[in-house]
């Protein structure tokens, strides 16, 4: 049983919250709970970008029960006029006694001036109830609000010995369906999901979202520095989802001519004979996109990673043992000498799909030197 | 909390049994509780091969407080003269009303028996209470018993990418210090541990427990086909617990007799060129090693698989990535086409240990197309 306090309505704010992952764009996901006397008498969660704050659908449900009540906000309410007026004046306005808080706005236009505000009006602040789990749920934003850049998570499934495929490879199926249909839920999550042009010419995925329940398709995003890719792969034809193609200076405008009377964006990433990738990046960031799935075979997860463009790893591991020298695994790199220097995954996770293990972290020592979590606020 | 139900007193049965595993041989580990009337009023567990069984413990520790009571007891009770008398006839003698039993006993010489016994005395018996994690705390006497070969575990400690060391080789450290205390923990629970001799020739270990409070030594096997074993390695000269040196009739009879005279039995498995690893554990089994805790490379666990001499798979998995296409892998074997070969995982269990993850599992499809859990009874 959970027993009642400041974290038994955070965790509701926190789970509508959640529920709208993968609908707010390179907004935060935020939810509010407002409670008056013992009782829920508002609640609300960020739907989408342009629309209400999660305070605002709360405030709006409570009417007059919001005077002298506790607002559960999982995020410091804005203190700025952005697409929408600020929420901590909404919240003043409505004679809200008390507001508990779960994490800082790491947004340079909020920052603490959110709870400055409150204050200054005399409501009673708490900040930092159930914080680490309002700011894992907000890691995007986190990232994206500061750098402008999207927040990259590397997603693969592999077998208990690392490898990705058999040494002819087959990779059908290396995880159950339980883990399959997480994927799919972090397909949903994701602004774009990117691949290589190999992905693309082996398999020729739809990469679409395929859920029990209706989801979002992400934005399809194709690593392809010689414009290899047929102009009849599924993700040139079906418009599901939009294309984007990332290519270099030195690609075929005929082919790259080619692929935008199709559909498909081409952005021409650096002048080497590479997609240039941290450029790639910034170019996928300045289109106001704050998330990318990497579902990578093992050589882009390798570039990605030695890049230090990954944020975080998302790996199934299958209960199974491939075997063959050959078979290619899910990190293809130089490697290092000692095992100092491996990269190691910070702030572990292990979760269970089925008979498949689903382990999250993020990379520390990425290969560049940076540690990824530099945007970390709080 | 945990109610009080059957269920609850099986517990500490099966903890007090779990409490003796490593050092009760060939033998089950057994835990017995005796309740009356709300009280226990006597709890034993079965030490060491000879000495008396768990339900001899309790019942004495009861006194003349049996009479009328409840046995809890995590095996069923012996109905035969071993080297103990009969268990079934002292709980009959003592006047206790009813058993409650979690795993039934596959030695041929009880199965069933016992509950037979002890009904035709007009007592009341409860079997299956809490019967699988009875029967996974024995599944090495489970299958000994029936098979009189020991049960291999194989353990081994990975990146997530798979690979037991660094393209160098560098080993040192993969896993983290819980990770390796739970390792020990394995050490002291198995009859003999087992490495290849390219282990030995470099890393040179002790291959004996280091844990925080004394633990036992198993006996260290070392497969060795031609006999290369360097005299002054560890498990030649020190002498804390037995070695036996697995080798076949080809190798050099004066390399043997130096090991002999060293103090080291040399057991010669086949004649081809290589050791012949069915032979060797059929020849360990004769030597009362029920349990054989496998410390191999690549290419030891690769062969052992592939023979489907592998019972259950212990395998520690950092959260780090060493990459290197050289860099060694855990399972070095020839491999499969298909996902659908793979040698997969059943009945997983996962653990964390610090940071690592610790997945448990019994291999099925062993390469030799035989499933290793035949004996499994119940």
């Amino acid at each position: 049983m959970q027993t009642m306090n400041d974290e038994f309505y955070m965790r509701l704010a926190l789970q509508m919250a959640a529920s709208a992952q993968g609908q707010t764009g390179v907004n935060p996901v935020v939810g509010c709970v407002v409670v008056n006397d013992g009782r829920v008498v508002g609640m609300g969660a960020h739907l989408q970008m342009g629309t209400a704050h999660a305070e605002v659908h709360a405030l709006n449900m409570a009417g007059q029960q919001a005077k002298g009540a506790t607002a559960y906000v999982t995020l410091e309410p804005c203190s700025h006029h952005g697409r929408t007026p600020p929420c901590s004046d909404r919240l003043i306005a409505e004679g809200v006694k008390r507001v508990v808080v779960a994490a800082s706005d790491p947004n340079p236009l909020v920052a603490g001036r959110g709870f400055d505000r409150l204050r200054s009006h005399g409501i009673e602040v708490t900040a930092g109830v159930l914080g680490d789990e309002a700011r894992e749920l907000n890691e995007v934003f986190n990232k994206y609000i500061v750098t402008r850049l999207p927040y990259v998570t590397l997603k693969t499934a592999s077998t208990l010995d690392g490898k990705i495929a058999t040494r002819t490879g087959q990779s059908k199926w290396i995880s159950g369906e339980a883990s399959r249909e997480a994927v799919h839920t972090l397909r949903h999550r994701h602004q774009a999901i990117m691949v290589g042009v190999d992905t693309i010419a082996a398999d020729d995925p739809q990469l679409t979202t395929r859920l029990p329940v209706p989801g979002l398709h992400p934005i399809r995003v194709v690593v392809d520095s010689a414009l290899r890719i047929p102009m009849d792969a599924k993700v040139v034809t079906d418009k599901t989802a939009p294309t984007i193609v990332l290519t270099t200076e030195q690609a075929d405008p005929a082919r790259a001519a080619a692929l935008e009377a199709a559909g498909v964006t081409v952005l021409r990433c650096g002048t080497g004979p590479k997609v240039d990738l941290p450029l790639a990046m910034k170019q996928l960031g300045e289109k106001e996109i704050g998330s990318v799935l990497l579902e990578g075979g093992g050589r882009l997860n390798g570039a990605m990673l030695s890049a230090g463009l990954v944020d975080k790893i998302v790996l199934f591991i299958a209960p199974k043992i491939v075997g063959g020298a050959a078979a290619p695994g899910s990190f293809s790199f130089e490697g290092f000498d000692t095992m100092d220097e491996a990269v190691l995954l910070d702030r572990v996770k292990m979760e269970r799909y089925g008979d498949d293990m689903c382990i999250t972290g993020y990379p520390l020592n990425a290969i560049g030197g940076e540690r990824n979590d530099v945007y970390r606020v709080d």
